[in-house]
């Protein structure tokens, strides 16, 4: 008998020059579909919604259904890990995501505790464990957690949604760095086993955000971006070696240089900034890694000729490989679903 | 009669290695200091503040009086220009500055005329002559204008305050460049004469603010960001080629590398993320250019150890020269002013 092809996805994350690039999109389940707006409701809220295994099975899916994505991944929030962790999580109408009360000190920090990591993640879980049986053969199923400084900027600030200027997670960790790092440990090991869970469960590769990578210095970027990640991706390579890891360090800039190497990971997501001369020469050509990126969400939602330019010269760049296409940062609900399904066409008939 | 020692910011723009860094900080006339708010009390408002060459002058020379910085920079707001070009400029209590209607269309732009630009801003080239006059002998005076782009985004969402996501500016010239351009042509030839009146009112190095270099993929940056600020400086060299320029293209990550090439500026501003070490080998060694930066604002509002321990290390990196200390981004409005005088008590203690 003989063993299945590998999936595009992963084929790219080994460091592969595929035909053509495999393409998920950030946020390719959400609310710039109809369909999701349904099951949302039929769940009964956001959180309902990310706790039951059948309903985020079904929005997983649903981009899958509609544009035949080369990659699914788990429907699941952000800051759920912080609940886990002992945080009061709710949604509020326009605000988002609610943390309370949030953690301002080491005594808050000491109050938090790995004890029910599992138990209170087990839904989501379950629905990993039932997207390996309900996802096409073809279709790779990446499992995801924020980062740990990103995940710490909504523990400490309170909230995951909305614009923000960071000045409460700054004040306490730039001026005092050894009473903030406890909070980075415990994260750091949190995400590790969240992540582990996630690929015993069947997740085929793990895409770690770090959404807040551009607005520490450098010194700081080291400590809380870079050195958390090496830590989760050299525990998840202690166990689980054939599992491809990507990193998603949004707006770190020219600390972009160097992350790969400080990390370890096997891919690297490029927010729209970054120019793809950089990616081409420095990532896939010197370092033989994967990167994946990076059309301006703004450009999905205008659609037509001005994102299929866009497009091109993504592909031109960077599509010989290793490469995934995908945006540089999240579907806006304002995108109209016959763009991405345009997109969908165009980047799986290119050829390298 | 022996000629005047050179001021030492423009000795740092001239590209030589200071005994000490000057500094100056933007921002540094403003909200954190209850000087400011009486004087734009008793202005009547912030645009009669900026109109006001009386008031705008005391702003100005209010935190050289406190702290003796090295440089004034004239106090003047980023959206005068738009306003001297025909939109409607007025300031909302608790969401800055508006501009109406915005522009979102080639007929909009039709509509703006620079007939009424230098009276429209008379009263700043007013303030400008006046500081020449009111100013120690010693302390460098920055004009300054936003740059084409960050002044289109004020006046294309239609507001300069606040957080936004640049939706509109970004659908319009994302998806159709040729529609926008125009915009970016008249602005770039209004910021050019708005700057030579300054040089000719008596400024002496000039200071660019794009504050959104960071919101562009990188044809697009080329295209409103690095060109029209090279056709700026081209424009000003042509007439005062001893006045120094310094642009400031926050948060444009990998796009630092290549924009001081690009642009031909003498000096170039860094936000917070931007590492030390290429500043010093590509800008000062490789260049011979000066840089200007970057401590992080909030460590500026937390002050004391960590605070200075930073700006030990950014002096240590880049104090050698050609320097100029600012922070990476403007003073907040919860900057205790005691905080200021000891960062600038350092930086004037310091030697190379």
């Amino acid at each position: 008998m003989e063993s299945e092809p590998k999936k595009l996805l992963l084929r790219a994350l080994a460091g592969e020059r595929t035909e053509r690039p495999p393409i998920w999109l950030m946020r390719q389940a959400g609310r710039y579909l109809p369909e999701y707006h349904l099951t949302r409701a039929e769940a009964g809220g956001m959180l309902e919604l990310c706790n039951s295994p059948e309903h985020a099975v079904e929005v997983t899916l649903q981009p899958i259904r509609r544009f035949g994505f080369d990659a699914a991944i788990l429907f699941a929030d952000l800051p759920q890990i912080a609940a886990a962790l002992g945080q009061a999580l709710e949604y509020k109408e326009g605000e988002g995501p609610v943390l309370s009360p949030p953690i301002r000190s080491a005594a808050d920090v000491a109050r938090l505790s790995l004890a029910g990591l599992h138990q209170e993640l087990a839904p989501i879980y379950e629905t990993v464990r039932r997207l390996t049986v309900a996802l096409p053969p073809d279709v790779a199923l990446i499992g995801y957690a924020g980062a740990p400084w990103t995940v710490a900027t909504y523990m400490v600030e309170g909230r995951g949604g909305g614009p923000t200027d960071h000045a409460a997670i700054k004040q306490w960790a730039l001026s005092d760095p050894e009473g903030f790092q406890p909070l980075i440990d415990l994260l750091t090991e949190a995400i590790a086993q969240f992540l582990e869970k996630q690929i015993e469960a069947g997740a085929e590769a793990i895409q770690l955000f770090e959404s807040w990578a551009g607005i520490l210095p450098e010194p700081f970027f080291e400590l809380w971006c870079a050195r958390p990640v090496a830590a989760i991706v050299k525990a998840l390579r202690a166990k689980y070696p054939a599992t491809p890891i990507i990193a998603f360090p949004r707006g770190a800039g020219l600390q972009y240089d160097g992350y790969v190497e400080a990390t370890g990971v096997d891919g690297i997501g490029l927010d729209s900034t970054v120019p793809l001369a950089w990616a081409a020469d420095k990532v896939q050509a010197r370092l033989r890694r994967c990167v994946q990126g990076n059309l301006d969400n703004q450009l999905l939602v205008a659609g037509g000729a001005a994102m299929h330019a866009e497009a091109d010269r993504i592909l031109a760049a960077l599509g010989h490989g290793p490469f995934i296409f995908n945006l540089g940062h999240g579907i806006l609900k304002t995108t109209p679903p016959e763009h991405v399904e345009a997109l969908v066409r165009q980047v799986q008939s290119w050829r390298a």
